[in-house]
Order: structure tokens, then C-alpha cells, then sequence
């Protein structure tokens, strides 16, 4: 028979089993977190209506979405978790508590250019809180501790959640009369710590942006110190601009209330060049970085949106979340060898058999069983070499040998694996 | 602005917060019994290379299969978990250990024409047991233990494992020279319990059968009686076939191990006119009952195969396997009310407050938290009687109160939110 070469397509993540059980017990933890806080659990479907997915995307995403046609059907895979929640609330608001806090561990699918690390397959964990007409500022501070103490679980080291807030930034260019310039001039002050200030000063003034202008820029982006010093250092620029105000107060509440829930100080920063990309960021906004490893970018990035589903209802619905892209950040990791596991095995115990007597055998697992362990028995006809052999190589942390003299005496030996020690024990 | 109609679309499960935590409820469960028979995860792509998922599907299955191109690639989502595993295993076969058990818990798409109860994108959770070459027949014994374990733990009520061979029946059809209508056969023979037993018959000559041929069928399948007066009589029939006498002796072995590894008997049933459609089984098959809702149909089906990954490697690959067609199933349960739940809310504890002072009801909370407990902080300005109706609608057990007088006291106020009890505590 002609065979088919059994590939996997590139930018799809396919583990190994050893890799699967580290990237589930991450999975697990940030569930686990998540739930801690109490978010309800969400799984809307892989496919939908393209008119529903496609009601907000546009430019590059849009070329990204995997679109078909099946009958009559235009179907869409979902590109992120967000527009499918945007639906969900629209659709099912009368039955829905809010605030509605949930969250949803999937994959999303985005058909970018293969590159390393890039995927087109990968999985978000979200967490947003939708509130019905409003939603307390307090809100956006639980969500830095949720990161906190994710991150805190999760043991990658040492880390900081960066945090802002859009209007500080639109009431700078507000007062500047730069609005229409703004994503340009972001990009630009976004590159300081790569390209310098000159540079910076040179690309600005490039764009025609005035020279007091461009100096107010810098100022701003120049404001240094411990948090407590960057806010103070804001009120001092004495800027007469209602969203600049507005965006300082949020800030001020936002810290106040990190403080008040408990957040050690060096665990988070006041980041005033922070915008994120996304259009629908309203007022507060997160990225995460790890201390040590800040090359890898934000690992857990979010902020506070005004309405999360104009495009399907007239209800006005404030939100605000956080999401963690899982697949690339556990490339990310592996590439830097930061997953450290407890466990790199499912099964606890492999019993290894050299007697017929599975009545025995399967009594000795079962008692294990019963006392939460994981058991596998090793079945095949195979010398007890090759068995231990099998344990070793799924990394098995103990085995229990069963043979004829164990039967015979109601006893089991257990050996564990790493240091070969090992001791017979009465049933 | 215009809206869009947030619609999802039909056949496609989404459920509402307090039904999808019922949902995770029955798929951990699944899952935790699937671990603690030491299977390990896998997670293979939802997108493959159409070659791959197209290199074994033929009929009603492949018309059914979303299939798309985006840039150059040929792609189609998969539409069961057992066509992954075998590029997965036939891939990956120099890094596995052999016998390779893997679970598999996710969404599998099938564009079928919607109706109740139907879906086309659907959680299977699987289990299969791979061996390299050969596979010892115990394997065949232990998955009815894995179900029986699954089932007993998700309490849906009694139920029957229905077991069979396939050797018993093909060997059956080629004594008979019948073999060529085996499949059309079989489609008669399942009617029995509808049709009765005349029409079978009937239906049999029809198809042009023998009298006495039609006769050892019926004889066949008239054989009734305890499992182990369905071997006896089996053996009974003298058959001097090969290929029966190796089915025979393997359904032998399988009940053999079932009851060394201490399945109580009323829990399985050898049933001969059990074939599964699929073609690839080739000795032990399963099927699964719910004794007072048989209606239902198979709630876990599987069996044995002799080779796994044929259209991907040369290497032989026996296996065993079963599968579990949770969202149909759920759908099934919701309809006969069958689903027991210990707990329909995330949240263990609702934290409402009547005060300012945030760092208190942080710190209750976080003291609930480190005894495990899931806890929302209620974040809102709303009126204290607003709280416990949202606490209500979300099911959670119990709200712990706090207002100034607790704050001053170092005290907070269990409420039992079923009984409506409630106690002061010191923190």
C-alpha cells in the first residue's frame, strides 16, 4: 500500500507525551487561578458564523481568519476569545449575572506566516469581567492580583505586571493636538530603550510634529521613579485636559487598591509608555514581563475596554481582562529552559509482574488505586528487564514487583526509580 | 450602528455557565479516570493536512469533514481522535514506549445535517492502548475496567458493558460461505429486538440465503443465557472454523480477566450480534448501556484493531481502544434528567461587603482562598440585598458578610445561602 507521509503541518503545536504533561500542569495551574477568584468556566464553539466573527476584524487579522464555506454555511474559526465572548454576552444577557466573570482556556486560530515560535493553532487562557451598564475601577485592580498570583504558581522567576492607562495617553495627545498622530508616535517612543533618545527626538520631529511639542513628549516618556514619584511627577505636569485627569485618577485608584489587596511593591510598575495595540483598550492597561527574561515580550497582556459587544447589542457592556497566549509562551519557555515540573509522568506507580497471578497483581494496584495514585500494570509477556526498562522510560517514579514469592507471602516490593532502593512491604 | 445578530449556530453546543460547569464536571471526572489508569495526554492538532485526515475516510464520513484551503495548504479539521493518533504514533514512533496508552479528550468536527441531539463539533474522550508488533489480550480486559470505573464514578445509574468478538461472528459468516454479505447480514440480525424474529428470517431468504444457513443464524443469535453458558453453547456449536475458534478463545480470555480483575458480573454482558460498524475492529468489540435507558443507544464504544496506523507506516501496530461521545451524550442526560451535580457554582464563597475597607475584605478572603476555597470579592456599589441575589442566581453555597462592625470586631458572618443560617466567626 502507498504510504502517507504522517506529518504534522508547521506552526501546529504536537507534543511529545513528557512535553503534553508539562504543558497541561501549566494549563492546570492557570485554570486552577483562575477558578480561585471564582471566574465561571466558558466554552463557546471552535466554529462560527463568519458574519459574527468578521463583524469587528479588519486589516491584518481579517486575512488571518481561517474562512470556509460548507453547504450554504460561511463559517469562520474563532481568532481569538474575545469576539466569541463579545457574542455570548450579547446573545445570552438576560441570563447571565453580572458582573459576569469567566474564563476560557481554548485555541484560536490564525492562519499567520509559520515562524519560530509563531503559531497557528495556539491557545489563549482569558479572564474578563463584563459588568452590565458599569463596572467599578476596583475590578481593574483584581485582575493585576490574578496575574500575581498565576505567575507567583507558576515559578518562571521573578516577574513585574506593567500597568497604565489609555486616557493619560490620549489626554496627552488631546492637549497636544496630536490625536490623529497617535499610533505613529507610539511606535515610535515604544522604540526608546532600543534606538535612543536622539533618535527618538529626530523620528518625531520627522513626522512635523513642532519642537515644544516633541518636548513635551519626551518629558512625559521621561517621567522616572518608584510608582508613588511617577504619579506625583503626573500631577506636576499640570496639564489642563479632562482625559489626562481622568486617566490619572483611574491610575491612582488602580495602584491604591493593588496596594490594598496585597501586591508587593516591586511586583508591579507604573509603565507610562504602555498603549497596547488594540484599538478597544479604554483606560487601564497590563502587560507582563519576566524580570529576567524581558526579551520574551509580555506574557500576559490585557486592560479595560468601554463596551465589549457594540457590534451585536445596544447594551453597553464595560469590561475588563487579561489573557495568556499559552502555546507560544510555552515554546518561549522551553527555548529559555524555564519549565520546571514536579512530574514528568501520569502514572505514580508501573506494577511489574513476574507471575500469572493477576488476581494478585491487580489487587496490589487497586489498593494504590484506592489511595489516589496513579497505576498502570505492565501487561505484555516481557522480561523484567524490559519492563523496568518501560518504567524508566515514561519516567515512572516508582515501580512494585510482584512475583511468585510476593503472591505467596501477601507482599509487594516497591523500588523507587531515581535512587534504585527498594523495600518489601505486606499488603 | 448596524448589529449584527450575535446567532450561534445550530448544531453546535454552547451552554450557559451553570451547564458548562455540570459539562467539566463529567469531563474531569472522565479524564481523572483515565489518569489513574496511568494513560497519558495527548494533544494533536484540530487543523491537519488533508492528505492525513483524508488518507483512510471514504463514504458518508468524508463528505461530512470540513475541508478548506488557505494560501497553498490542503487542510481539513479532524473528525475523530483515532486518525491523529495513528499519524501521531506512525510519526512519532522511534520516541514513544510501547504499549503506547494515551488518552485524548477534545473536539472532533463532522459537517453532519443538524438535528436533536446531533452535533458537528463534538468532544470524544478516548482511550487506546498501542502496542509495537503484538498486544497482549489482557489489555482487551482492562479497558471494561477503565469503563466500568469511569461510569461507576459518574453515577448516571446501572449500566451493562456489552462485549464480543468479531472473529466469533466473521468466522461464523465464512463457515457459511457468507462473508461477502457479512455486513448486510449483520444489519438484519440487530433488528431482532424490533422486528422480531420472522421477519429476520424472512429478510434473510431474501437476501437470498439458504434455508439451513438462515437457520445457523438464528441458531446463532438465539444463544442466550449467563455469560457463561453463551461460552459453553458457543462451544457447543462444534464449529470448525479457524478464525471462530480464535475468536471464541479470545472472548474466553477476556471474560477471564474481566472477572480477575474483579468486575462485579452483572456489569457485563457477552452480546453476539454486537459487531460496530467500523471496519477496522477485528477482535474484541464494546459496547456500553445505560440499563434503564437503553434508548439512548452506546454511551462508550470501541474495541480491537489489528493495525492502527496501516496508511502511515509499515510498522505493525495492534490496538485497543474506547470512546466516549461526551456532548452527545450530555445532550442526552440534560434530556432524561439524568445529571447529578455536587455543586453548580466555581465560586465556594461570595464575599459581600457593606464597607469601605478593602484591605479587610481582602484579607477574609484571602484566608478563605488558602483554605482552598474559590472566593469572589463582590466589588460593586450595590445594595447589600442586590449581593445576595447575585450570589443566589450563581448558586453559591455560601456569602461571608462584612460591614463596618465586623471590621471593627475582627470578625466576619458566614451565611449559608440554603438554610440561611449564618454565625459570626473571628478571623
Amino acid at each position: 500500500m502507498n504510504k502517507v507521509e504522517p506529518r504534522t503541518l508547521p506552526g501546529f503545536m504536537e507534543l511529545l507525551p513528557q512535553e503534553q504533561i508539562l504543558f497541561n500542569q501549566i494549563k492546570d495551574k492557570i485554570q486552577n487561578t483562575y477558578e480561585k477568584f471564582g471566574f465561571l468556566p466558558l466554552n463557546t464553539p471552535i466554529i462560527e458564523d463568519s458574519k459574527v466573527i468578521l463583524a469587528k476584524a479588519g486589516g491584518e487579522t481579517e486575512k488571518q481568519i481561517y474562512r470556509f464555506s460548507k453547504g450554504e454555511n460561511d463559517l469562520s474559526l474563532r481568532f481569538d476569545l474575545t469576539v466569541p465572548l463579545a457574542k455570548y454576552v450579547a446573545k445570552n444577557y438576560g441570563s447571565l449575572a453580572f458582573p459576569f466573570r469567566r474564563y476560557q482556556i481554548g485555541k484560536v486560530f490564525r492562519g499567520e506566516k509559520p515562524q519560530k515560535g509563531r503559531y497557528r493553532e495556539l491557545y489563549q487562557c482569558d479572564i474578563d469581567i463584563i459588568g452590565d451598564g458599569e463596572l467599578s475601577i476596583i475590578n481593574d485592580a483584581e485582575l493585576p492580583i490574578v496575574i500575581y498570583e498565576t505567575f507567583k504558581e507558576l515559578r518562571f522567576g521573578e516577574f513585574t505586571i506593567y500597568i497604565n492607562n489609555r486616557k493619560i495617553l490620549n489626554g496627552l495627545f488631546e492637549q497636544l493636538e496630536l490625536s490623529n498622530m497617535a499610533p505613529d508616535i507610539l511606535r515610535i517612543i515604544d522604540k526608546i530603550e532600543k534606538i535612543g533618545k536622539e533618535k527618538v527626538i529626530k523620528e518625531l520631529t520627522d513626522l512635523g510634529i513642532e519642537k515644544e511639542k516633541v518636548s513635551n513628549i519626551i518629558n512625559f516618556i521621561e517621567i522616572e521613579g518608584t510608582n508613588d514619584e511617577k504619579l506625583k511627577k503626573l500631577k506636576e505636569l499640570n496639564f489642563k485636559n479632562e482625559v489626562f485627569a481622568k486617566g490619572l485618577e483611574e491610575l491612582e485608584e488602580v495602584v491604591k487598591y493593588i496596594r490594598i489587596f496585597g501586591m508587593p511593591e516591586n511586583n508591579f510598575k507604573i509603565e507610562l509608555t504602555i498603549a497596547r495595540g488594540l484599538d478597544y483598550y479604554t483606560g487601564t492597561v497590563y502587560e507582563t514581563f519576566l524580570d529576567e527574561y524581558k526579551s520574551l515580550g509580555s506574557i500576559c497582556s490585557g486592560g479595560r475596554y468601554e463596551n465589549l459587544a457594540e457590534y451585536y447589542t445596544d447594551k453597553k457592556l464595560p469590561g475588563v481582562g487579561i489573557s495568556i497566549g499559552l502555546t507560544r509562551l510555552f515554546y518561549q519557555l522551553n527555548e529559555v529552559n524555564l519549565i520546571k515540573s514536579e512530574k514528568k509522568s501520569i502514572a505514580d506507580i508501573l506494577v511489574v509482574s513476574m507471575t500469572e497471578d493477576f488476581k494478585y497483581v491487580s489487587k496490589v494496584a487497586n489498593k494504590f488505586r484506592q489511595e489516589g495514585k496513579k497505576v498502570q500494570i505492565y501487561f505484555e509477556n516481557k522480561k523484567i528487564k524490559n519492563q523496568f526498562k518501560y518504567a524508566d522510560k515514561l519516567q515512572i517514579p516508582y515501580t512494585v514487583v510482584i512475583g511468585d514469592d510476593e503472591v505467596k507471602s501477601n507482599t509487594y516490593t516497591i523500588k523507587n526509580m531515581e535512587t534504585g532502593e527498594q523495600e518489601t512491604k505486606s499488603i
